[in-house]
């Protein structure tokens, strides 16, 4: 993948992430299923590489499943993504993890998800950005409420902890009742008009093997 | 509209923007419509209720043509405003607006489009996120290239005229094309095959008013 585009993986891992507390006893996870995004490229500092490494030793210590899914196309791509994570993690990236992150941040503030979402703030990378999104607070852009829709943390183990004793933001829960209604209210069959057209062989492959399901399901309705 | 929203309207005005140059000719604009994200919220601060006049004046002198269309969901909406504009404008906002922008600087990183992006950094408003980026360059997560898919000025008179000299990044330009050629072999009966579900009468209404398209025509090739 070229720099500049983005990464993202869903990390599955046993019900346990197999820490110990402070009494030895293996801690149970809320979370089964971990939304990464990142950089496709590591950075040119080593410290980036090895919070990847520490993130995922923190998430994974079951047997991974390594499931791969195709999807007909970006948006699909992320909401499916989206729909089938516990929580969401960004580690440092470019445009498009910003534009990741940013995106679940928006979905949460607008009650569509209620899931977790956390900022690996390795050696300060995303200081600016947090103070930024500070600033917007203090100027009325964004309600302080919805400030603590994301965490961060520096370290993984950290971060984890922190996306664990989570607390969702209560802004937006009729903006989700609402669009579940819709959601309920379709019948079957209308269901089935709408598919992915593809034209490529890939992506056809990709679009059959999708179950066919309504833009509204697919794309924001986690 | 709830400040945590974001508010996004497409400007059109006529093919001059009506400023004088040194020698007090008229100078053509080359954009007749330009997307506009902001808040929803116009902030506590009145600079930023300004910005937004003075940017409106600065771009609109001709007759202006209102126009509602409608749309399916928020993601055609987005691709359609995207794909109806000539450039986009991102006022002071907050979570939503960043994501609206950063869909747009992502979009013309993956070369689906080459219109002119640009910041209004109001009395610094941007200035940490901007400070972010340039650490993002630096750390090897943006092309330094990639830093010029958008400008930025502190007033809409100089944001306009840096995005009028605007020269586009090439960076994505295969897969602009790539995209293109899929859209071309779509037979049209397949073409026919995907249109939105909806099911209040508002947004059914939408939907059979929209043409049917594709995904990837709505989503993506802007």
């Amino acid at each position: 993948m070229n720099m500049g585009e983005s990464a993202a993986a869903v990390a599955v891992g046993s019900n346990s992430n197999g820490n110990n507390d402070d009494s030895g006893e293996v801690v149970k996870s809320r979370f089964k299923r971990v939304c990464v995004f990142c950089g496709s490229s590591s950075g040119n500092r080593n410290c980036y590489k090895d919070a990847a490494i520490d993130l995922a030793q923190e998430l994974i210590t079951g047997e991974t499943v390594g499931e791969v899914r195709p999807v007909a196309d970006m948006h699909q791509r992320k909401a499916e993504m989206a729909r089938q994570s516990d929580c969401f993690i960004a580690l440092p990236g470019g445009y498009g993890t910003l534009e990741e992150l940013l995106e679940v941040i928006t979905w949460a503030q607008l009650g569509i998800h209620d899931k977790p979402v956390g900022l690996l703030n390795v050696d300060g990378y995303y200081n600016n950005l947090l103070i930024f999104i500070d600033k917007a607070v203090d100027d009325g852009f964004i309600k302080p409420s919805q400030r603590n829709i994301f965490v961060s943390a520096p370290n993984a183990k950290e971060l984890v902890q922190k996306l664990e004793e989570y607390v969702p933001v209560k802004d937006g829960v009729i903006a989700k009742a609402k669009w579940e209604v819709e959601q309920q209210q379709q019948p079957p069959q209308q269901q089935q008009q709408v598919g992915f057209n593809a034209t490529t062989s890939t992506t056809a492959a990709a679009a059959t093997t999708t179950t066919p399901t309504t833009l509204q399901q697919t794309e924001i309705v986690l």
